[in-house]
């Protein structure tokens, strides 16, 4: 087989690791071309962008002088926003106009959108007239929507067809998607009405209607609606593509299963990235962008922080009687925080899949508080023990034990709550309640602590 | 086009939302059937097992109990496996034995591994022979395995055949997958050698050979991967189906984007859990097994606080005499616990999608401590300021000033560090870098301003 191809597909399985781009750096620094074209022609365009991204600005410059007109469209449209504008900027006109040329629409506004300005005007002049007028009408849907998702070339047909006038229709077709996996019925006024697989297509009879072989789930997506209530609904119904319609009903577009998986990616990053207060961001950002971005939590945190520090403030002299209480507070405070992580991850995570609902917020609620107990009391005992062990004051232990138990059930109401609440006022739980959360528990932790310990101890 | 249809596919559109849920409980209440039958009859199988895993334990048995038999196949794939043991050990075995043979054989498979063992053997006793024997070769693969994952049928074809035997071959076959999306193309000894889309396959000439209609990226899977890998190779190679091979090279199986998307997913969410200390779980998990799963990192966590305790209990004379020292020095370790955190989840999450390499983890570090200098100088300055001006002591400010820079320069080299560490000791880094960085800032926070404090101030 493979020897009537012009490469064997199975050569196209190489990947990239630390040997190829150290080899990559080896050909950069002997200015040898062929090596250096040998190595990255077989990488598939993710990688290359990959290994563009994890070698330094200095590098990636070489490399672009040394290996002239190889970044194609798929390579751009794979790279990290951080490095893609330079890329842009250094490549030649005429290279640019040839990479973006050969890419399908919905790529092409994928690459336009996180581009400034100049750059996305640069590839907009690219295009043919008749491709800058889809790409400029798919730009026109809000930032993030399923229109900007879809890719306009579709396969469809009347809904009274019969299996060999679809075939025949397909096989006449030259402006067919490059990958399509069903074929959309639509009624005369082009609502999609039902979809057959290709392989259902494939192997029912000529004659057969296509309304007989009609898949029985299905379901449209609006070209206005999230591209992240997109990735929900396929990796929920398990779609593979489903058809995108206007305001009026009418076929527009299709989304495919792999934008899907890419989208579903990325709101995961984002929500890892903004539980941990880092906001967007990529590894190939450079030090101030990435200083800037961070800056704001941290001065979220520092706020946050005085705050607990005001009430350890309200209790010096009882500190300053017992210096103990200092030497132990942080440990209080520090285990509410992680039991509050730990509620607040699992609510974020479970609204995100909408798995917590109205339906059962109050048991959840229950749930945490009661875990936060069961979890307290244990610790409690144990740190109650530590305390009366190491500092040798059995008050200073039931002081121990009654603050953990406070903090780590006020750790589960807030964890669960909080992130409720902010999701009720339509904000990004993932991004605020961090810091809201480990506010309430290191306040609550050291008044508990320290105003029993003024109560009980003094 | 509706009417020739037994239901319109439009109204299987239905999603779950408050209302249906409340109105399945006011129904259940009722003890009406037929209500309850018009409500989850149009839902989705992933619906309706949100739905049970959203109402209560009571509300569930009482609807298992009315809706006999409505629990199918798909139901159960779909249910978390929190509920899945108690919902199979109410059902009806002929029910069970239904539900199950209606299932292809990986999610049967899907179904089996997170079984206790005798639902599982309830669930193997209901396949007939042929079944069974294809289900216990999944299971006889490793867990998080390709193999596992995979679906055993499989539409191929020998390479050397043209479009019009495959598709003579494909409308002669009564055993093809219900989704399939390419015909693999293998050598005489079943090894695959490359794969046509269905849509070329659909558009070329009855005598095109096969081979000339190859797609030019082909990668295999091996029935050992780790299905982490599988979901990675899907989602950067932008693959729709892969053949999977033994290790004879021969093919066993197809794993599609579906199952592929279904995997990110969970990855995902274990990187999320873990990096909040919560390892797995569920919202369905009851009071006692969550309890149990969070303790382990609730206990780490203390050992680690009580290690930052004995750090202070060593400056416990020089608090005696500035109480000041306890009320500021929780903020110095909180800011650096805050920056650490976001080092390192974004070294979590870049190791996870392959960024982060040996080519640029020097840079990264590089970067991530002069993010932390820039950062640490700035707050330094604003806490600097605070502590003088809130205690009147300008040393202070100064030891605050450089407590802070120091912390948040070792949270930035901590925070990238001790991650790639662990990854390269094979130990999952999100699982565990967590408590060790907060460990590191906080016995560093807590040194570096007690220490100077001792210093300066005494």
């Amino acid at each position: 087989m493979s020897q009537t191809q012009p490469t064997s597909p199975l050569e196209i399985e190489t990947v990239l690791d630390g040997q190829r781009v150290n080899d990559v750096l080896a050909a950069l620094e002997a200015q040898d071309t062929t090596t250096l074209q040998d190595l990255l022609d077989p990488l598939h365009p993710a990688d290359i962008a990959d290994m563009m991204e994890q070698i330094s600005d200095a590098q990636r410059a070489d490399l672009m002088a040394l290996w002239k007109g190889g970044i194609d469209g798929e390579v751009l449209s794979e790279l990290d926003e951080g490095i893609r504008d330079d890329i842009i900027d250094a490549m030649e006109p005429q290279d640019l106009a040839e990479a973006v040329r050969e890419l399908e629409s919905d790529d092409v506004v994928d690459l336009i959108e996180d581009l400034e300005a100049p750059q996305a005007e640069a590839v907009l002049d690219a295009l043919d007239d008749a491709d800058r007028a889809v790409v400029e009408q798919s730009l026109s849907f809000p930032e993030d929507s399923a229109g900007r998702l879809m890719q306009r070339e579709v396969a469809m047909a009347p809904d009274h067809w019969t299996v060999g006038q679809a075939i025949d229709h397909l096989r006449s077709r030259d402006d067919l998607p490059e990958q399509f996996y069903h074929m959309i019925l639509v009624d005369p006024r082009l609502k999609p009405t039902g979809y057959v697989t290709l392989g259902r297509l494939l192997s029912s009879k000529r004659k057969v209607a296509l309304a007989d072989i009609l898949e029985p789930s299905f379901r449209t997506i609006r070209a206005e609606d999230d591209e992240e209530e997109v990735a929900y609904a396929f990796n929920q119904y398990h779609l593979i593509s489903a058809p995108v319609v206007d305001s009026d009903d009418r076929l527009v577009g299709v989304i495919t299963i792999d934008d899907a998986m890419a989208v579903l990616d990325e709101e995961h990053e984002e929500d890892i990235l903004r539980l941990a207060g880092v906001g967007e961001g990529s590894l190939t950002d450079r030090v101030v962008e990435t200083t800037k971005r961070r800056f704001p939590w941290l001065a979220v945190n520092l706020v946050t922080s005085i705050l607990a520090s005001i009430v350890i403030a309200q209790f010096e002299n009882t500190i300053a009687t017992i210096v103990a209480l200092a030497v132990l507070m942080p440990i209080v405070a520090s285990m509410g925080g992680n039991a509050g992580t730990q509620s607040l991850t699992v609510a974020v995570r479970a609204m995100a899949t909408k798995d917590l609902t109205a339906s059962n917020v109050w048991r959840v609620i229950r749930r945490e508080v009661l875990v936060g107990l069961v979890n307290g009391v244990i610790f409690a005992i144990v740190m109650g023990i530590v305390g009366v062990i190491w500092f040798g004051m059995p008050m200073l232990g039931v002081v121990l034990f009654l603050a953990m138990i406070i903090n780590m059930v006020v750790a589960g109401l807030a964890g669960t709550v909080i992130p409720v609440i902010l999701d009720k006022l339509k904000i990004d739980p993932a991004l605020a309640s961090g810091a809201f959360v480990t506010t309430v528990t290191d306040v609550v932790g050291f008044f508990a602590f320290l105003g029993l310990a003024a109560v009980l101890l003094l």
